[in-house]
């Protein structure tokens, strides 16, 4: 029972073996020790000092320290594909056997044959189709035990490594500072809501009622007499773009005052948030190292990175320079 | 600053004013001092005990202790009328001036003859009609500024007591032994969430984004350089009955191990929670005090709880005998 409870699950180390990317700890008198001494780092250590240090003009009392972090692109890696799509064209290979009916039909043919651009070519009609096939019609209990063991080993093609093992560290190192000075930590993401919450706890430190994601249509049953929550295949909400300031809205009910993304989809929730510069911070991770993760921006079909350059440099954002503000860009592959 | 962060709002003592229903302390050596020496309470203490003892075989980590409360009938009294229908009826009053129409436009008309029972003849569509006009067009922050502003004063017209000072303290209690044993606590109810939201934290210490409610369309907008959420009439999610497991699987994103409710709406959260006894608590409050509070079950059109009655008796849930088993139902009055 100290282990897993029958019949409940997440958050009582069910999911324990992922462990990977574990918390990192430090010395209170130097956070952020995979940040180089730029002044993005800076930046962040004299805002969290301000609005913490009592007696300070924009102090700001503990309970309204909310921060906001994007997921794809912002805590981990999302090239070549987001990791949630990796996950949706793995699972159509393995359910193939049962739909012979997919050798021929789009976008499933072009999936199989291994042909993604073909197969995200029909647009969101196209991926609306592979996830309704692929993450649909099962309880969520099961969903997310799948999503759970397949990530559990689950590698990104071109790095060669584990998609855990791509989180960033420098990014994991601020959740745990913020944590350390009573900032209370959500992840804010255009991702399915209990796809990620099958590893942000263990791989981020984030329980699942904190994360906040897109989310399809549920329906409650009782099958053999057991209570269940079923996924059906309507979307209900996409938490991205204008969504995020509503996703924050419905599922945390205030504003947050620190917000990171790195994309044209995290406008708003920056915009929403950052207000009052006195008191709030908001940047955007820029993907500017080719050599030890991926340079994109304006033109990248994930994660683009286009208007948000302009609004980061007309609202005062701060843009965050992978290649020079980070030491090192992933933890140590375990 | 430490008051009222501008652009904020919500949890930032922003509703010090309403700190009415002071959070209860007491020793640990004698929690809920407001319930009577019956099996209820034993009950609940011997549960409590049994999942917090290291070593038992049914210890509970603290990350997996997650509570949910019904409202309305369970934290605070819900006669004659749901404590949101009277401010959705002294808003139509309020705002008839502006809307010479109602006077004849039912189901204000009746609303505003002082008729509520005309007007909630009408059924869902009435009551759809009164909430949309009351309850939408406005952003959020003004809608909850509003809320806050009415509850502060807003009376029981039958126990001429406002409505903050008719939470119930025994409950209060429950809450603050429950979060001394490391609970988290969440509220699970059908009432509007942003309306819970305007008084769950100083009320119960509930924070506005554990509080899962029934919910409207949203849409964010910059106005004039402000970016707000805009409250459109379209009702998006109702939390009741087989909602409340849908609202938990959503909003939580993991199973309770303790629920309380008092109506037939409470029954899916209780199945969904107690499917193992051993580890897990489902109680209901009944209304058997017509003296200090109102009695009611079968037959009442707020919080009817007949198939719950039932369904109690078949499942192992308690039952709380408020007459019997509360030796005080209100706080003292402020």
């Amino acid at each position: 029972m100290t282990i897993r409870l029958s019949g409940l699950r997440r958050g009582i180390a069910g999911a324990a073996f992922l462990l990977a990317a574990s918390i990192p700890a430090f010395a209170a008198d130097a956070p952020l020790p995979s940040w180089n001494a730029t002044p993005t780092r800076d930046a962040i250590i004299a805002y969290v000092t301000r609005i913490t240090t009592p007696g300070s003009p924009q102090f700001v009392d503990p309970g309204a320290r909310l921060a906001v972090f994007d997921n794809d692109g912002t805590l981990w890696s999302e090239q070549p594909l987001y990791v949630q799509l990796f996950y949706v064209i793995d699972r159509v290979k393995e359910l193939a056997p049962l739909h012979p009916e997919w050798q021929t039909q789009e976008p499933f043919a072009s999936v199989l044959k291994g042909d993604i651009k073909g197969a995200l070519s029909g647009g969101y009609d196209a991926l609306m189709a592979l996830s309704a096939a692929t993450q649909s019609g099962m309880t969520t209990t099961a969903y997310i035990d799948g999503v759970e063991n397949w990530i559990a080993t689950a590698k990104n093609p071109v790095k060669d490594r584990r998609f855990l093992d791509m989180t960033y560290q420098p990014m994991l190192e601020l959740l745990a500072y913020l944590r350390a000075n009573e900032f209370k930590v959500f992840i804010v993401s255009g991702g399915g809501m209990d796809f990620m919450r099958a590893f942000t706890e263990p791989a981020y430190g984030v329980e699942p009622e904190n994360v906040v994601g897109s989310t399809g249509a549920l329906k409650f049953q009782i099958v053999d007499g057991d209570p269940v929550i079923m996924k059906e295949p309507a979307v209900t909400f996409v938490d991205d773009g204008p969504g995020k300031p509503v996703g924050i809205e419905t599922h945390i009910g205030r504003k947050p005052i620190f917000a990171f993304g790195n994309s044209d989809g995290d406008i708003q929730m920056l915009q929403y948030t950052c207000v009052d510069p006195s008191v709030t911070f908001c940047a955007l991770v820029h993907h500017t190292d080719g050599v030890r993760e991926f340079a994109y921006d304006r033109n990248s079909s994930m994660g683009r990175l286009d208007k948000g350059l302009d609004a980061a440099a007309a609202n005062g954002w701060t843009l965050v320079d992978m290649a020079k503000d980070w030491s090192v860009v992933y933890p140590p592959a375990k």
